[in-house]
């Protein structure tokens, strides 16, 4: 493999550990950043995770990695997409992206491969990143019909993930349970928390609600969105729910041991 | 501190580690442990978490610890109380205890104290059970007026525990919301899960859902306990989860970034 020239726009904790793990894995010849605060450039340089930072994108790379929130791919793709061979993107919400440059002048670039990376932290920035951060994980991969995925699927694999591939549409609904509806969740119950109820977190109240600690902006836009896919399986969730409290509330023992017990069998997987 | 006769009830997650933790401590002259499962026992002694293991509760001890299934508690410390000098209990749930024994021929018994250590584990029995599960944690300790709470207290400070000290009415309200409600979300939320999203779980999944794992069984009997106060705080959720999905179907931007900000804010204190 020849050594390529990586551009990472965003060189937060995604962004930060995709380059500290491919400077780790030998795949780029360089790997440059790029971020609207000068000082996570410096923090991301100072932490190896990027040989150096620019201020704005070359003319020409050979991978651009959009590593920016999500409400802001669609139109950076687009005005960068002819910088490089290959462009790619890690937003936790593909369909809506796709369809905005779909219905844009240029259409969907040739050379656009949208990727989700299902890894992460409730921690920001690069002093969060980390080199292995996708060692063990999996990446999806929303490559349209004769977009490069192969060459896509390369640079996570170097990063130390694996690679799947779903539709874009199959991906938001997939996410909007596994990820979008559990930080839902939590966020909402933590409305009802006060600070003395706090002085009695257990370790399971941490680790349920461990994820309403992230970054509320950007969650807040992964939410907007998907909202109809997060909309439709907070309903699922809400009929759930319901269908506990009234066996709880009628004390009716058989239905409620079967129902935590098929929740807890499930979880027991994993 | 004179060395005490420590009986164990149950060697389970939480006794066993209690016993361990008394050991270590060199706060118990002799920590005996009883069980039904005689193989959880034969564990608890080969981990060195007791001293050995009895069949039947000795006729004097210095102090028991009842560390059963919730519904198993008040007819046990009715039966076993006047066997010591102290009687404890470590159930999730305590004015039903407390009730059950106000309501029986003798009361409730002078020398009980309900206590209840706020840790634990999504994993049970002797070989989850750990010397050091309660250092740095909180236990409850709900007495009775007279009760002896300074000796109870001992005990958990022993075992390096903190001690506070809550009515059962408070302390069954507050777990509602921090222990009891978690674990009825993190079940519910697993009903909906299917095996193929179940791959692609990332970090914020399994936290989140880690409870889910529990005991179904040990479970089913304290949400039923507590189940006033449980339906009370899901109704309470409920009204925000509503509120959130509101907010999130108008797209209202300003409303749901102060929800989400709030939420979040209060996590990060943790």
């Amino acid at each position: 493999m020849q050594a390529e020239t990586v551009l990472i726009v965003g060189v937060g904790l995604i962004g930060g550990s995709l380059g500290g793990a491919l400077r780790q894995a030998g795949f780029a010849g360089e790997v440059i950043g790029m971020d609207v605060d000068p000082a996570a450039l410096a923090t991301a340089v100072a932490a190896g995770l990027i040989d150096r930072g620019v201020s704005e994108v070359p003319n020409q790379v050979d991978i651009i990695v959009v590593c920016t929130s999500s409400d802001q791919i669609a139109e950076q793709v687009a005005q960068w997409s002819d910088r490089a061979e290959l462009i790619l993107d890690v937003g936790s919400v593909k369909a809506p992206i796709l369809d905005a440059l779909a219905q844009s002048a240029e259409g969907v670039p040739a050379n656009f491969v949208p990727c989700h990376p299902i890894a992460g932290s409730e921690r920001s920035g690069p002093g969060a990143a980390r080199a292995d951060l996708f060692a063990g994980t999996v990446t999806v991969l929303c490559a349209p019909a004769g977009a490069p995925a192969a060459r896509a699927a390369a640079v996570w694999e170097a990063a130390g993930a694996s690679v799947c591939h779903l539709s874009a549409a199959d991906h938001d609904a997939m996410l909007a349970v596994t990820s979008h509806l559990p930080h839902l969740l939590a966020f909402a119950f933590m409305l009802q928390v006060d600070e003395e109820q706090l002085s009695f977190a257990g370790g399971g109240f941490r680790d349920f609600t461990r994820i309403a600690a992230a970054n509320p902006e950007l969650w807040w836009r992964i939410l907007r969105m998907n909202r109809s896919q997060v909309l439709r399986a907070a309903e699922t969730f809400g009929a759930h729910l319901e269908q506990l409290t009234r066996v709880l509330a009628e004390a009716d023992e058989s239905e409620g041991m079967r129902l935590l017990r098929s929740a807890a069998h499930l979880r027991q997987q994993l």
